[in-house]
């Protein structure tokens, strides 16, 4: 298959990418240097990335940052940055991308633990995220010629242990090679509309 | 207590309002003619409506509508409509109404079965409905002063059926009287956090 992995560069997409080049040919996408650059936040740059590749098999994103603010500091702008860079962004990645995806294709997209997992400072996160999930499992069943979609839910990756533990009191990580799993189940299976929950 | 009702011109909303009088001070707000106008979709408008009101106990919203169009019509811009509508506003009435809410009040919102019923032309209301649960869940930890914060998520009304009951083949549907039991369950309730599933 042609799989494009945007965010490819990043800890997770680049687990998703050693994986999946194993046996499929696979296009990385990245803000930064890559086979294609693309920013998700911009509709003209999703529609010039996929004007680029041409037609493909399935789409991975691993890509979209959200703030991080108590509730006391955060703001409207906050949180319809979250779901501009995580939610409508990814939302984009579909809608543009089904002029290009090859019948039975599959889109993959990210949300995260913090979508039905409270924990302080995240409340933008988990907006963004729970979004997702909603969209995906709705958007599933409205898929033309045989193409799917999928999100892929994971939590504490033990790569980010370092950088994002005290957030996280007591959750049990999974190395982004783990996480990264369930992205392939998700190209390579037949479900559609599932939320694969990328949990130890 | 002395509680404000948002939306409360609506089915749902009498029905809410009708419950609530029946031992609160209650405050109608609408877009309507009401005790107060309100456009959720305008934080100045939010605002000024707590401004007239001053300090209360709870918050009930219901209001906020969204689109309905297939995959094949929806446009990036229907999903921002959605969330801006019924997702941002709501956010937005927590967030301001911080300012004014008693010490122990609480605030309730209202989402949807569509966050994780598929239902076909949906999948705007989805993402938005979704998107509200998550930040219940997550914001409710962060809040202030013993405030609380909770959605009701009803299914099909019993009186909205002839207008919607071919989205929703199957679906058994509930009297809005009996959805209002759950936002009194929310505002007479201890519960922080919690997504009431208002289904039979």
């Amino acid at each position: 298959m042609k799989i494009i992995v945007v965010g490819g560069k990043g800890t997770l997409g680049r687990a998703i990418v050693d994986l999946l080049s194993e046996r499929h040919e696979v296009v990385v996408a990245s803000r930064r240097t890559a086979d294609i650059e693309v920013d998700i936040t911009s509709a003209d740059s999703i529609r010039e990335m996929y004007e680029s590749v041409g037609h493909f098999d399935a789409l991975i994103n691993a890509a979209g940052e959200v703030p991080f603010k108590s509730l006391a500091d955060i703001s409207t702008l906050d949180y319809r940055e979250a779901i501009d860079n995580k939610l409508l962004s990814q939302i984009n990645l579909v809608l543009i991308g089904m002029d290009y995806i090859n019948d039975a294709g599959s889109f993959t997209l990210t949300s995260g633990v913090l979508s039905h997992e409270p924990v302080v400072l995240c409340s933008a996160a988990a907006t963004a995220n729970a979004g997702i999930n909603g969209f995906v499992r709705s958007a599933a069943i409205d898929m033309p010629r045989g193409t799917r979609l999928n999100v892929v839910s994971p939590t504490l990756l033990t790569e980010s242990v370092d950088a994002y533990a005290d957030y996280f009191p007591g959750f049990i990580p999974i190395p982004a090679a783990t996480a990264a799993l369930f992205y392939l189940r998700s190209v390579e299976g037949k479900l559609n509309g599932k939320v694969f929950q990328a949990v130890p």
